[in-house]
């Protein structure tokens, strides 16, 4: 596998789709809100995406071998059917991640969607009870739709990149046809903590920008059951990230199986 | 060669193949294994594998140019043939693993194989004398067959990654139509050295449940006549491993011929 | 997106078009100059270039998403038309410079372009209120032109290398049927500071050589708009890089969105 | 540029040619040697060989931009033509240094040529006024030529690996159809000097083994005249290495031009 590969496992025929993405991150906004809501709108698994600028382990999770991966889920609704993707990781590399965005958003395009939506987090250093959702667009129209539910598009002087998935997504969503916006949950950033609070704060505003039916009750417990396992991932990516980035000791090469 | 290449010697019609990997990691368990396997079994190889993701070296044995590369042999049975894979490396980074992992995945279709078994070791910082062997699985079947031939299956608390080869063979197997299980041999992992036992212990566990005709006897044999060569490989990859992670010294140009 | 990628907004004719190019690097002389010509004589926007060389992050910008990209400009004068390329960024390794040079080039023969200019900065330590240009070529002709407006080529005994797009650019162009000279302006080079009037020297220069109508009256009014987007970017850049090649500290995924 | 690319200036028809490579390594043996054989031996460049591993900046030598490259040479002798292979440098990278030897290789199988000689230094850290010439071939008749004109080919105790050019395009000649030896001179190898010594009795070997008309009195010369161009190149290229692997300091862009 020499490049990132979709798997396709069925090709349901969406209306109109609009796609939100939440990828681990800062506070692990995205993954939480996003895994929340498509196991809550029993959202369809249709397609996995592997890469080979994901880190070369495999994990073992109840007794068995998981393989790192994004999944696209479909939910049909009313007006306009939804696109989700979660995951377990991002790239590990800054090639790696354009390739992984222009995959999924080559795969979108296929399927007619024309509105992407990423969620990340800010950090502010800060902990805050009534986190903020702040935003950052590609276009117009996005905007407008999300101020209205209460997202702060007055960022210039507060952030000033978006690392990762989240914002390559949305900034090279332009290049396929798309508009995008990204949607920042506020969050203390540090120590790197899971954080329902904000993502709760994100689903608030999705929920209401898209007239989704989603009971916002059980995200805590949620949260609670998905800890063991995206902490254990974490763990494992810091510390890949370390070995890979900063030299590796001699003792590491008796991690490799 | 920007490509990761397998060259075919022979093109032998294999009867519902299951394959076993054997390459170098923790104790090197599965190279010394499948090595032993291999020469008792009079294995034949019919591929080998380059890749621009090995080490950009080649080696001196017996006075000659010794190439680093992965080996294929096939081993004719009564009831299914099997495929051996061993080799003098790993990939030096994760993209080049996956790329390995994918070429030899894909090659294994090509020959009709829908089960590949991968050894690796897993450390425990202990010397233990009668080495367990545990196992994880992408398929119940695979768990099945192993369960009753002494591999434990209880691995969640104990192993959270398969790192490497044995780890993403296994893990990527399903995107190739095939079902894996990987077996790690219980070992000390400290310091870097071969451990004949938990080979053993591998190998037990093997003849019994794919019912080879296996004489272990000489296995001890086999170990130190691989000795040199093997250690020779270890402490290289590790110095290429350091120059490439860690930062090169001024002097480490000199090493280039 | 797992190559460079140029989109092109329209395809003009153009007579005999000559290229300057003027990236970001030492002083931001370029990138000064040339986004100042392209803004005084204004030159039209007909291509961008994306590359999953670039850094994996977007800007805010204007409290929008700002994707970091190459432009591509052209201009309609009397004998020659002139194609002006600027940008937010260079490449963050070496693979990627190629590339993206190459496609550069590549895209510049499609359009007939025969001559490229680089712009560049020569950093001598020293602060000099009336900087001189020097200049390196692959081809007599190019030198001929310069010399009699002022360019200094003798540089053997001062400059051993043109790191970066500048550099690959003209020295790659012999590969596409292309002539090219690089254009220096002399700056002190430290701190990493923007310098108008090494940039100021470069118009100069280029205003002479090709006979431009361009008034430099507004440059500092130009670098002071510029200012704040350019720092930032540099900021920025300097960071990615530190954390792509010193090490990432355990604290830096915090940073991905 | 995304591909190492080798552009040809000439087609010559070759007799049955066997290829010497001499790129720069340890002691700079391989290049001096074969630089000056092709000088006295009025060989003829017809191809160039240009990579995105090689690295990313270009030389001012002679008041003119100067692209790093490896150089094909061709003499027609009276029995087997010979192409000669130098160059300003090697890959930066490990993947790079695997596909410059595959495209070379690649490239003499287009000619027909079956035999590679490459050169290089073993450094032992002693000074020696009289270097022996060791020896390492893929094949006997390799080994049976240069045996009998002085090389020697007992180094199984002494050499443990190649690394880069000489041992990689020797290690997989035969995936080309080719034979191959690595010659390497013996050398101080500390710290990084032209080795003029081992130059020379490398090219004792060749010329005896080979039958070549050439004159080694004028060496000193060469070297000479060399040594300013290899010497700046060498100093280039350790601070590039050490900036790309040991980390870049913030002051480093200041660099990039």
């Amino acid at each position: 596998m020499n490049e990132t590969k979709i798997v396709t496992l069925e090709k349901p025929k969406l209306k109109n789709p609009i796609c939100i993405v939440g990828l681990p991150g800062i506070g692990n906004i995205g993954r939480i809100a996003i895994g929340y809501a498509v196991q809550q709108l029993k959202a369809k698994k249709f397609a996995e995406l592997y890469s080979p600028y994901f880190f070369p382990f495999v994990m073992i999770h109840d007794d068995s071998i998981h393989t790192l991966r994004n999944e696209f889920y479909y939910f049909k609704d009313k007006k306009r059917d939804i696109i989700f993707i979660i995951g377990d990781c991002q790239s590990y590399d800054p090639k790696g991640h354009h390739e992984v965005a222009g995959k999924i958003l080559e795969f979108l395009k296929s399927y007619g969607c024309k509105d992407v939506i990423t969620i990340g987090g800010f950090g502010t250093g800060k902990v805050n009870d009534h986190p903020s959702v702040y935003g950052a667009a590609t276009d117009k129209d996005m905007i407008e739709l999300f101020k209205k539910n209460g997202v702060n598009f007055d960022v210039s002087g507060k952030i000033t990149t978006i690392v990762g998935a989240s914002g390559l997504i949305a900034g090279l969503s332009g290049l396929y046809g798309m508009k995008s916006v990204c949607l920042l949950g506020e969050t203390s950033g540090y120590p790197i903590i899971t954080d329902p609070n904000a993502a709760e704060a994100v689903l608030g505003v999705l929920t209401k920008a898209l007239n989704l039916k989603l009971d916002l009750k059980k995200l805590d417990e949620k949260v609670k059951s998905m800890h063991d396992f995206i902490k254990k991932l974490e763990v494992l990516q810091q510390q890949a990230t370390e070995q890979m980035t900063a030299g590796k000791k001699k003792d590491d090469l008796k991690y490799i199986g």
